[in-house]
């Protein structure tokens, strides 16, 4: 079944929640599993290329199935820059997205951007587990 | 002062609140003055090409610091095109997007879509109103 | 639950059965919810140019949860053109695709190319009522 | 003589088989000479970035007249860029793209995408290998 925006928003405010915890401002988009955006907050002290960032990382971890940071060693491979231009120029393979899994399966994915590469992870990771 | 997302959250609830009443499903998007994402929600039954038309309204509102329906009757016109693509082409000069304003100053802008242009933009004043 | 690949060739089967009753040759493609492809298949006596057209009234109709011909007199508005730019450029407004919905939710589409325009959403359409 | 859709299908049930062999879930894109789409599955376990993963190691394949695979080292050349870029930016220069020959002349060309390089083109031969 797919995400509902009640659960969209359920996991922005467990990611905000761990935000507020790391004394950081960050974005935080959650996005359906065909990439397609949910929900997003902006927090006050965020900066905007977070906009960008959290939404590429939330759509490269859906269309993967995994963390988008799980990615990055190989992002310049051809294959994966071929993937990136064919979709549309939409994913970002760095790390601070995750998957969102019902009963194994990829129902969404959560983004965030804003702070270092693991915190955003940690973000994202931390309202992932609010499903 | 730029907007808050409180307050841009607050924005969204009035258009929502709006598209509940017209029995509408719609995505709302709540950008900065530069045209920058603050808070986004979908609804459930909103169907996914709103969630670019939202954004591309909010955008075009913010820039022009107008309704962006205002827009529409020109938007053949080379200099709007120009402009359109020279930003990146995020903007969407059609109705449904309202600038949001403190003190005579565009602070950011409202965009919905998933219902007809005239409700679009009825549920994006709705939202606008709420501050 | 989404559209798994068995139900997604029942549907190419359908609309392939209906063109081979209309004489024609057409390219049929069926895409899940988010507008990803999920099977394609091209007939013998079909055109190339279907192989887009296909693929991009299918992305339409399950991105507006309608047939794709319910957007082409609109297909030149700044909101439509504007949205199927965002979205990366796959999307054609054009008659020939349809949305495939399980219990009133929009699961995914099919969109055929080849024939004339009622043609070709014929035999969309008797590809959908496969299901 | 073109591959017909029959074959095309053959090619693509070989590839599955392998994968099904290999227990992952891939994507399979079988194109013309021309670097157009025949047929297309995507089994119910594969990620969709690979949707658009299989499609353009297809089309490298069938452009380049050999496996995409072996064009990885120079996709960085500013002629193979310039190729990709003229074309449209629908190739993708990684491994899991093979052509298919017929009598020493390029008729087609299978492309897989959901594994490892070397799993996909792996299943991509097990594909080819059919006719």
């Amino acid at each position: 079944m797919a995400l509902t925006l009640e659960e969209a928003n359920r996991v922005i405010a467990g990611a905000i929640a761990k935000a507020q915890e790391l004394k950081i401002g960050v974005c935080v988009a959650v996005c359906d599993s065909g990439g397609r955006l949910l929900a997003f907050q902006r927090m006050d002290n965020a900066i905007w290329a977070a906009v960008y960032g959290s939404q590429g990382k939330a759509i490269a971890s859906a269309a993967f199935g995994r963390p988008s940071g799980d990615l990055t060693a190989r992002a310049e491979h051809p294959t994966l820059r071929g993937i990136q231009a064919a979709e549309g120029g939409h994913m970002i393979m760095g790390q601070g997205g995750v998957p969102i899994l019902r009963d194994g399966v990829v129902v969404g994915a959560c983004g965030v951007g804003g702070g270092t590469a693991q915190e955003d992870e940690d973000c994202a990771q931390a309202g992932a587990d609010k499903l």
